[in-house]
């Protein structure tokens, strides 16, 4: 099982942000493509009031703040130079979970990704469609939004590929902002492939992968998980990535690079659920070379070294 | 608006330690001149039972530990080798703000100053004094005590000039000892106005600039309280300073140097309200290029774009 | 007072993982020995299931996890590489202490001190035990537990040495899965000499050494308590090292490399009470200069400048 893809991070939001510049990057990206990824997906082109670019629609009806750089523009070039595939992952108001205005979060990404396309569709590493709101239960009307968001993205685009990443309700589903690490319930099989399965079926048509995160759950329930979740994609004709998360969601400090050995068993349950790649969030702070967190160097190594093994 | 001083953290009560000696620190104010930084100003010479010099009257007084290094001492050397004015920090017990004895932290402080001045008076470095005691509203006693120490200050030491640096009752005024970063409500605007408006009133005589720190109100609010502070200033005839914080105060784990783009929107908010100048807490830990945190060296380097800009 | 000896934080549990290989490992030994480290002590050899060596027993006993590295072969050559004494630290089931099943972690560590010596034994490094399970009060069975698990290491080894490093029930003795740092009360002087004696009473024949942290007091009560630790260890025949920890108890950051001059000061305090030596937990994390903590390697010069001033 092979990471092929990794999310980049901007607009973060609650990992501190590495003041990288375009020769940072540039350097990343290579990186990035001597372990063979070949996908990157940005992970929200916003988040509330911060851009990755500058919107106008944002910048009016959010009243977003001015962006200093072009992201979008940035990671696109990057992308074509280095051959990597750019998914394009819209835009988080922070307020639809909060007060279940799904059809207003509906209705300001139809017409950001009019923008988006009109702005961006000519390059050539424009490649898929990220839906960047995260969920892990059939909560209100998630259903409607992503079968309308992913619509919409293949609407404009041509069908370019559409991708969701949600969670599993597990008992490392905890807050960032709180200190513990794990709960005692989480979610059980059942009731998570009872939820899913309903979402899959009214999403099929607008969501073409699915790359459910890895981390939320303990270790010893990793098979039956990603198992379930591989055979209810397959069960209404979505692909599955696995979204191996390279931070560590054990830890009193939260968000630091994982312990190799626990990215591993995730990367070879990946792999007897038989999912067609590993995607991960993600390479830049966790796993590369030039992390602040020296931890992440050392996992790039160890990763190589699993590389080679595979050879 | 650029920044032209910055806080020098020892004593550090909740940022952890750097560990460096005196090479490291002469290292990192040659990387403070290079960037303009002229003025240095030490966060406070001794926090509850911890000194940045073996202060006779605080070891006596409150049993505080003989101290290994004299930090005081190193900071005017370094201070006169590279040209940087150096305010020298009050000593903060950690009582007033917890049994409101003011009166208490005054006196004990008016000692300190004299035995600071008679220590150090001579040393050429020497420009200011800084009064550490922190506040945001009109607590207690604080006006007379603000009043004392900078009268007091003054009169032993020819009339130097003294700085406050007060914080602003806002959404992020949360305990770094908690994991929240932020709270529904923050301090109303003419609150703010009314308490501000009457402590300036009372300390005008006594406190030469006010450096209001920037990073407990919503960036929407930075314009707002900015140009309200100016103006609160300008009225009693109080210079203005921002201190831009340059750590991200909207993050699970607390003090990892700030994103560029936040740094440089306080700052422009700065300018907008006619700030004298902006100071920064802190240097060391989060913009120098040899911080433990490395994402400070990048926005060093952030920073050095941006004032080529300017140029 | 010289730090001769480091925990090695394998299994680790709540600090962030450094994901060093064989050469790091290398390396940092190579570090240690060079600031008079001669004895390194593995923390645990697994706790819950995650595994520092392939344990068959704890394979099928506690369906642990697989490890992919026997790190227990690899410290041991090392060790000898280097010239260190490596202590092999007992498994932690993280349940005695929940359950009070102090019978089955008895049981099942026995178990494991067998296969243990059968596959290690005979490596020149092997040279003590280290009773990995922590207390700071006479808790349930610990007495019957520790002597226990001490006379059966002895009996199965030849009587090689034996560690204990308990904590104090002071007033930072603080969840590392909560934020704050610190507690009002602490256990009395007078109930930590009443739980020690006793508790020293019934293990002496089966523990040679015992090593107490020193991080959950506050600073002021350092020669109080370690006064109390020598004498009541020399009372009942055991020896005295201290465990000095090198990361700091008293910030919002959880494990981050501490302040030398708190460092200092423990290690003074020791020295009065008349400690044989310190150990410190940990080396690699919090003193090696190749650490992901770049406060570390500044610790580790101002250790050594303290070392050169001892002579």
């Amino acid at each position: 099982m092979k990471i092929k893809g990794t999310f980049l991070d901007e607009i973060s939001h609650d990992i501190p942000h590495q003041n990288w510049g375009r020769k940072e990057w540039d350097l990343d990206f290579d990186y990035m493509k001597k372990v063979g990824i070949n996908t990157v997906v940005l992970i929200r082109s916003g988040y509330r009031k911060w851009l990755t670019y500058p919107s106008q629609i944002l910048m009016e009806q959010e009243r977003a703040y001015q962006s200093s750089v072009d992201l979008v523009q940035m990671f696109l070039e990057l992308s074509s130079k280095h051959g990597m595939d750019f998914y394009f992952g819209l835009y988080d108001s922070g307020r639809y979970w909060v007060n279940g205005d799904f059809q207003g979060e509906l209705d300001l990404n139809k017409a950001l990704i009019e923008e988006v396309w009109e702005k961006y569709g000519q390059m050539p590493a424009f490649k898929g469609w990220y839906i960047s709101q995260e969920c892990s239960r059939k909560t209100g009307s998630i259903i409607k939004m992503y079968a309308g968001l992913g619509e919409h993205c293949k609407a404009v685009s041509g069908s370019l590929t559409t991708l969701i990443s949600p969670y599993i309700d597990g008992i490392k589903n905890i807050s960032q902002y709180k200190p513990e690490t794990s709960r005692t319930l989480g979610v059980s099989l059942k009731r998570h492939e009872e939820d899913w399965n309903e979402i899959f079926d009214g999403i099929k048509n607008a969501v073409d992968i699915v790359a459910f995160q890895d981390g939320h759950i303990d270790f010893d329930e990793l098979d039956d998980f990603l198992q379930i979740n591989k055979q209810l994609a397959d069960r209404h004709g979505i692909r599955s990535w696995t979204n191996s998360e390279s931070f560590d969601r054990d830890m009193p400090i939260k968000f630091l690079p994982i312990k190799w050995e626990k990215l591993l068993m995730k990367l070879k349950a990946a792999e007897r659920a038989g999912m067609e790649q590993a995607i991960t969030f993600e390479f830049s702070h966790f796993m590369s070379p030039q992390s602040a967190y020296l931890q992440a160097g050392h996992l790039y190594n160890r990763y190589k070294e699993y590389l080679d093994q595979l050879k």
